[in-house]
């Protein structure tokens, strides 16, 4: 059934977020030395894609990459040199650029293992961020995340990316422009860009999720079927991915904004502040949602709950009235031979007269009991 | 229908002070490099308006401004000056009085997104904060809000509107008397004056909210209807709203009371611990009333089940007495031919004590069962 | 109607308590500037009524006080010397008390606001708290509160009262006896003895609640009727109510504990640390029954769940059993003129062994379902 | 009725250990100056008993204390002196204790009030913990507990005890046992083997709990009844008595470790963490039976709607069959005189032909609901 | 029955790995001497077997130990030494490993009592870690736990197991591949090795319990039957058991990473901070599961409620409308002498007019009301 499909989707999407799902492929792996490069996560793209800009305030380098020995010597020129990477399967390609840029060999596994929990690690000669990039799927109620990584170090900012999406489109046409700030800064600025555009997404994906909800709140107080209340248990769930993705990011950038770290400038710290506004307006909006939800779900069950009273109470009525009338006209129904009552005159009136009595009396009776 | 208009109404509310609604009207803005300034939220004056209040202990001058430049000259004087701007959508405007005063692009980007969690910043040469003003429209019975910014500098404060209302009315009358207290004291003294009046409204919304509350509670208790159990749900997200607005000022009225800020004088720290003693207050009694809504709801369901149950034990006992006697009369209304007991001479008021017998059983029993 | 009655007036007390009615009285009061005196609250009293006891280890005098000018000359001397007022209605008084006694503004503000939340706050040369005397009116199963309000400072302690209560006449009764500890010792102990008399008394209220609720626990297993569930929603209030005024008193006997105040002596503290144990006995015994009354209420509606299923067993066996055999006894009772069965010799047996058959079938059927 | 007698048996334990009642049987305390020594509790044995053991490395004396002044001269020796006293009515007893052993008269006071939370308090000369000790009577289904204190200052222990039991009994053979650790150490380690003790009990109160509540788990799932629910909200109320008994055991605990005492050992504070060990899973152990408690009535109250959901199925299905057809065959049994159907040859069958398709039809939308 | 067996089997471990059950086995232990060996735990294998692999970079060395005294050698030799110990019931010989390595006897009473809480102790020589295994019996639907108790000094590291379980195979083929890391690294790297098996494992046990929850959530929304909901009950209990089995672990890490112990080495703390991300993954995990079971129950029970409104609906409807039909067709079918109506010719005709127009307008009214 389409329902319960949704449904294993998105405990599917919380397993994967929670890091949970990545030992079903690995389970051979449990007990391995760590430092072992292991791909954990689906193929999502067919061929690894390799892009690189180079930029300073002047210059402007774009190359498709295809060889990581390209990206050697841009490493160490003055300019700040991005490097994004598509796919995550061609686990050679990974090493390569590990040993390239002396990435530690820990950060190369958990950029692989797509299964990780957002984070922020320093190392000797680079930070590595973990973030989430989140998609709502409307088709199927659910939450689908990507991993992104970014690694940074003097001169170099290294993004990982599962799929192949333009998320950062607009990062790189904001470089395109020689005017922007961007062209102006060192790599503290391109970090700080690509964590923006990242937490500005979950804007969007939270609109998507409250348009729904709102429409479902509406809904609930007029005709709700089943559906409408699966549909909120789905929500939930999203909530709870996007929680588990967004939660985890305070702490990274009270890190960012409290120590100190080398690779990141005072004066960029302002920016990271604008980010750590947007992460408490997200984490407000889905408590928000949240309870808005369940104040949902429990209104239509109070609603329900008066429906029933009501529906119980027709029902009784209906049988307290009915039921010994029946039973009277039931009597007189009888075939016995010797029913005095059969033959007298005015019997039938009498008995119509006391049967509506009876009515009339019960009808009295829930009124004052306020049933009617 | 009207009753889920009420509600899209305040969810939308949730929406806009989570700040999670701007984005539907900036999806553009999506990655734009921040410092590109952009009005996000509705336009709600026609045009916009800024007052001037120029005023020391002993002169006073109002001035409705035309043009910023007018605003120049009294920057620079030692009385306090201050700035009203009503309306935000034209950016011109708030581009002219940003270099005037030379406020912080990030501030400027901040006034003009109404989608703002209440916060508290330092700049180099001034301080910003953001409220909310609330407003409770009783007939849509949802909060609606407008966003106030402060930009308080050396000699000046100014104080950004999404609309003309005259929630500060009362402190222009009380600049306009020159006996007061507010007339002496500096720029520090204005902001805290601002502030408090803004965190004073809040008692009236609670109040109104409080009373809309008590008569649901004395509803609830006689003859509710689904209605109410809506209006409930409206209230609720009514506290949430309020309390999104609220919360942050804790954090806000903190900041200012345990931190060193030049332009704050010691002496009027005393007032600002009075703002804080209101918030709290203010945080108090939202707790207070949302437990209180929901008591009301859980007693009124709890009284539901009572009533069912009762409801059910009069079916039962109606249909458990009249089901079967009805059964031995319809026996007794059968056509055989060879019905011997039909024929008996005492057969009817054999049957008819048989009847009423089982009757009275019965009722000993459901009397036994403490059903009657 | 009685019963919603009894829920406002709680309501009431709330918003008493939380500060929030004040506003209704005070709507002109919005952005007054701070230091405008006003009584906010209801009059309780006919007449303001001063009490005055100076006393040291030797000498004690008690005066009925008509003019603050009397209070002047002691407040100099070294004696201890205490003020009782009762009744806030008469500005004046409190004003000129304030005067001669050097009371700051805020704090004159604050004793004639009754809606204040329970607060300590050290001043230059003198100490102020405000705490709430409670009162159980079994009545109208509410809780009523009144604001006292005690100032001190070198020599003199002034409590401000509301209504003319006895609350402290043990206080007075143990300075009349010139053995006991209290006339050997300063201000500072007074007040400990002022605060520890008000918090005692919350023992009581306690005990009150506590009997209530455990009169209901019994009668709610045995025959509730609503009623009881909305004895135990007023009990509910009552603990909010408790707990608004209890909670504060933490965080100022932690203040007291904690900070160094010159008019509290080392030796006092361990008077106060008596007061915070008792604190934390209401708190604990306040959280106990608020678990305690809940759970009353979710074995009451669990056990409701197993009535109602038992209920609709029993109608949906006579239900299930009799409406079959109605119908066929209906069958036959039909008058068509070419019904074989009717003519049979051993119809009437054989429908009547059918019948017996069938309910035989059933209560096998209903005894396998484990319905009987 | 016995069911709810053991409620309220629960709900006076639970004031009492809360520290309410006492006030009832002190009412006239109230406002009482502190000092005054007073028995607040039930007089529990008939005479009060005190034992005292005096031991070092090599001696051992055991005596059945009369009178005080016996204390005196072991008092000043350098060997431990372990004094326990059984019964706190004589309070004579106490003072003399007291002032034998400098003991401050707020702890005699504490040590008299039966209703204290268990606490840890440092004097002058003299350390003093009020722990509980508690039994769980299965007959009752209650929670006793009972107040012990323990006084200890160089050189000597003295326990107080409200009633003659023989908790302690163990610890007395093992300082009878002159090759234990127990005589090698100073009173430190008494007050630890005590405080050990104490806390150890405790584990096996929990399992009795735990026992009971595995007992009612199992039959939750198979035929409940009423009582069940009742016995587990007397399960959770004696969960309630047992947290607010070890919940400050933390508090006290981590005092002792953290602070330096001269009286207590560098070398012992490894016994008191094993101490602290024990109560984190005493406090454990509570959630998880809590959690386990709420889940089992949970899940019953799940299966009961299944089950209500069934019956109802069950009645809707008989009805709705059945009462159009008991309609049809009432139409046929009306005596009109001009029925042209009651003539027809085959209007029996027919009529019989269109019941049975009629059931049919209705066996074939019910299925097709999916209710049968 | 089957059911209630595998709900005793829950309650029971979580009152083992709670520690409480421990008592029942031991209660003559109350108030024994700490540091009286005792084994507290099933017997889980027959005979005790130790092996033991000591190795450096270069040699390796495996046996399988009958005496202790074949460990004493290794003990002082410069080279890691690994000796793990199954089954812990032969009391002697953990008392010769704890004579021969200098165990605290606090340590190894700890280690045979295996109702410990996962726990981290320093003591002079060496650390001590005590650790859950857990494996999910999906037979049983419970959680059995195993304790892993680990002490490490200079040089050595020893396991204590209760069963012969092959979790630590994998180390061991690690520790006999001469080219890992593992080989190279002192005994603090083998601790991490043991540890982060340990944790490792969790992830599978929460796999399988994922999985099973999964399913349960899409049968919730299809034909759900009373066992699913015992499923879920089951799951639950599962979750509480690896919740206290994982929680202190936090507490451990941090303690690990905060601290600086000699034995741990800075460079092997970058792994141990691996075990801390994936605790928080298990935790997160943990709470996403919980949450994701009472959503699904939830979500269950409203649509059970919907469910049962309609139907309620269909019988009320069902009754309402053939009752009062039932009773009119009754009338007529009264034996009365004197019945007008039945002589009428249209009599019949009329008669089922009135009461098909009477079925039209109860369809009419149930529409009305939004019923049908």
């Amino acid at each position: 059934m389409k329902i319960s499909d949704k449904f294993s989707k998105n405990l599917n999407e919380i397993a994967e977020i929670a890091g949970i799902r990545r030992i079903s492929k690995t389970s051979e792996k449990i007990g391995l030395p760590p430092g072992t490069l292991l791909h954990v996560g689906e193929q999502k793209v067919e061929k690894t894609i390799i892009r690189m800009i180079d930029y300073d305030q002047n210059e402007l380098r774009e190359i498709e990459v295809d060889t990581i020995d390209q990206c050697q010597q841009y490493k160490d020129s003055p300019t700040v040199t991005w490097i994004e990477v598509y796919g995550l399967h061609d686990i050679s390609i990974i090493e390569q650029l590990g040993k390239v840029f002396e990435i530690h060999p820990l950060v190369l596994e958990d950029i692989l293992n797509t299964g990780q929990r957002p984070k922020f690690e320093e190392y000797e000669n680079h930070l590595y961020i973990t973030l989430k990039n989140l998609l709502y799927d409307e088709e199927s109620e659910s939450i689908k995340s990507e991993q992104i990584s970014i690694v940074t170090g003097s001169g170099f900012v290294i993004s990982f990316h599962e799929i192949n999406s333009n998320l950062f489109e607009s990062v790189r046409n904001r470089i395109r422009n020689s005017k922007l700030r961007i062209r102006k800064r060192d790599v503290d600025y391109l970090v700080y860009a690509l964590f923006d555009t990242v937490v500005d997404h979950y804007f969007g994906v939270l609109e998507n999720l409250g348009e729904t909800l709102e429409e479902l709140d509406s809904i609930l107080l007029q005709k709700p079927r089943q559906e409408h209340l699966q549909t909120i248990s789905n929500l939930k769930k999203c909530f709870i991915v996007i929680r588990k993705s967004v939660w985890p990011l305070q702490e990274i950038i009270n890190n960012i904004l409290n120590e100190e770290y080398t690779l990141i400038n005072e004066s960029t710290l302002l920016y990271f502040r604008d980010i750590r506004d947007h992460i408490h307006q997200i984490i407000d909006a889905l408590e928000t949602y949240r309870e808005a939800a369940s104040n949902a779900v429990d209104a239509y069950l109070s609603v329900l709950s008066i429906k029933m009273n009501e529906i119980m109470k027709v029902l009784t009525i209906a049988a307290t009235i009915f039921m010994p009338l029946t039973f009277i006209v039931g009597i007189y129904g009888m075939n016995f031979k010797f029913m005095p009552e059969l033959e007298w005159r005015w019997g039938y009136f009498t008995i119509l007269g006391v049967i509506f009595g009876l009515m009339i009396l019960m009808v009295i009776y829930f009124r004052r009991k306020k049933w009617l």
